[in-house]
């Protein structure tokens, strides 16, 4: 029996564990400190009401015979349809139309990020913008494949454009960005979609925080573009726009027109899905497809705009003492340098030190995050403001 | 772009969409008579009380702030110590010791089955036995791996033993098995065992019917084998046992003394699915933390003596016809052969047609399967006496 060997060239990623541990030696050695984590990716608001009665009514169909339910429907790979119609409202809004088989419903962005390589050949180049997501990097390491990177950059705003030099297969493009908080407009997009239509490559669209946007010049999803249905697949997520980081759901586009070597991909990823999936829980599914309801949408936006808040007060805090950022806005991420040119973990350290404040190093994202930082907007307000309270005492110059 | 070209070497499967479209077309054709379908293998029976309460509270947990979660524990790769520990107990009561670490949460056993193969080098020999459940191959063919046939026949009781002259390094064993309902004893098993440390095979052990297991010479978890814990991998599921298929939830254990080419597959594991998946939702896990309580499991016991009463009640008519059958017994499926020495569908249209009664041809399992054909205990109990004195009445001689 032989291993995949491929396996054995991924990197230990030591960054969120050395984070962890760090900081609870910090505080073994301080317990009269009141250490607050700007550092979290996770959220922190509970479920919306909406959400929580569409799952408890989910819950007590399982209780009885009549209103039980087994495997999710075979139609749409085990997605109920009520809720594929409310993402296909969701999309209706902003201007794409989909049709119900182009919509798969899953356990999370993250799983499908990684299970759609199964469709590709190994022998794809990959193209990954640095930083970044390190999920990208390391499912394409298992698979053997070469992996280029596009240098995200304070010259670029952290939003590398396409080099048509360059060629690529699989282009991974996350916007408004994990780590940096940059979001693609509308025409730098339509580049993106420009170079995958020339080279025949395929767009590998990471849309989970895309409920962050509120400017209408940035995309919210690649179909915005023209085109971009020929070339590209997007993965959204529940999770960050609902709170869904410990309920698991997701949807991933394949559309119709997306077509490679005479095959739709469409119809390759439902003979994945069906093959090595069994669809997601009744009673999540239920709860999600409370999420885009006239309801839903309401209570969501409270959550949501108090994480943008806790972005604006992070934002403003960095404005006030000149320090260059990206995110902040449509994003909840504040990807900021590092202050008096301290390399990441100086930075780190420094902060944990000094103010009591936790973030991540952004050295761990990649090679072009070194002297860089993340903030994350999903503690709570409280927390938030307390933190850039000590920010600006330690940082004013 | 170039897609994995193994799909295209995949069949298109029409078994159960062909069982689908005849039914459908004699109902038309016949809406006056009542057709029972004894070819699901679904479960009917409502979720049992333990497990209802266990989720309403955890949705109730998911709508406070202070009882909030989010992504699962990142330790045992979100799996939630209260499950993992539970499973360990429902293992200790089968004579099996195993660490917390050994167990994966995850969201079926379907998923695992599939995406295990990630671990393996796409150079290896895959054996299964035939009829199978078709999952075993198809995702095979994906990786593009050249795959083996292990004859199951009537023969051999559809068990089919090792031939030790065969080079096989990954085999898949399902027991009780999904068609035939055959099971090992712990004998037999022990016989696989020795095979796959005499080869450094990996043996993928599907157990996803064991708690229809009352036999005790039937092995209920590979473990129970003597030097099990080198060679195999073991994926359980909580559809059949508690009725979960709608739930999706199950786990899947990779012992640390699995070791191939100085790898532990254990960390290989935990590395596959830290990368390429986010664990079960929170609810699920807690649902499925009732099921091994003294509550939950009395509750479950209560299900599946339903559905073994119902398997004798087909199991005690094929006998009073003195037609050869597997299953029926430890298993919640009944593999019988057509009678008159009809192939799988003439009798599948005959049993339509003479006793409005549905089942799956053995056909669509594997070559092995021809004349043979599948009925399953997990209809009504009224449903499965009827479609019995029908099947008595048109094949009494």
């Amino acid at each position: 029996m032989k291993i995949n060997s491929n396996f054995l060239n991924l990197k230990d990623s030591y960054l969120f564990s050395t984070v962890g541990r760090k900081t609870a030696e910090y505080k073994e050695a301080h317990p009269d400190k009141k250490v607050i984590r700007l550092s979290i990716g996770d959220v922190t608001r509970p479920l919306a009401p909406a959400v929580i009665e569409a799952m408890h009514r989910a819950v007590d169909d399982m209780s009885r015979k009549e209103t039980f339910k087994g495997y999710g429907p075979d139609r749409y790979c085990y997605g109920y349809e009520v809720l594929i119609d409310s993402v296909k409202r969701s999309y209706a809004r902003k201007g794409v139309s989909l049709e119900s088989s182009e919509v798969f419903i899953s356990d999370g962005a993250k799983s499908d990020l990684g299970n759609i390589l199964d469709l590709f050949a190994q022998e794809n180049t990959v193209l990954v913008p640095d930083p970044v997501y390190p999920v990208y990097v390391d499912t394409n390491i298992m698979a053997g494949r070469k992996i280029l990177f596009a240098d995200a950059t304070a010259e670029n705003g952290f939003l590398p454009m396409p080099d048509f030099k360059v060629d690529a297969d699989l282009i991974y493009l996350c916007s408004p960005n994990n780590p940096t908080g940059a979001a693609y407009t509308r025409e730098q997009l339509a580049e993106w979609v420009r170079y995958a239509r020339e080279k025949n490559a395929v767009l590998l669209y990471d849309a989970a925080y895309e409920y962050f946007i509120t400017d209408p010049a940035l995309a919210r999803s690649v179909y915005q573009i023209e085109g971009a249905k020929e070339c590209a697949i997007e993965f959204c997520s529940y999770s960050k726009t609902a709170g869904f980081t410990g309920v698991r759901c997701g949807y991933t586009v394949v559309p119709h027109a997306l077509v490679r070597e005479g095959t739709p991909l469409n119809k390759l990823w439902a003979r994945r899905q069906s093959t090595k999936f069994n669809g997601v829980s009744y009673i999540t599914q239920m709860g999600a497809a409370a999420v885009f309801t006239e309801e839903g949408e309401k209570q969501i936006a409270e959550n949501l705009g108090y994480y943008r808040e806790n972005a604006k007060i992070i934002a403003d805090c960095l404005d006030e003492l000149g320090i260059f950022y990206t995110g902040g806005k449509n994003s909840p991420y504040i990807w900021m340098k590092c202050p008096y040119n301290m390399d990441s973990w100086t930075f780190f350290d420094f902060l944990l030190e000094k103010a009591n404040v936790v973030g991540t190093p952004g050295s761990g994202f990649g090679k072009n995050g070194e002297g860089f930082f993340r903030l994350t907007a999903f503690g709570t307000r409280e927390d938030t403001a307390e933190a850039c309270s000590r920010l600006k005492t330690v940082l004013k110059k």
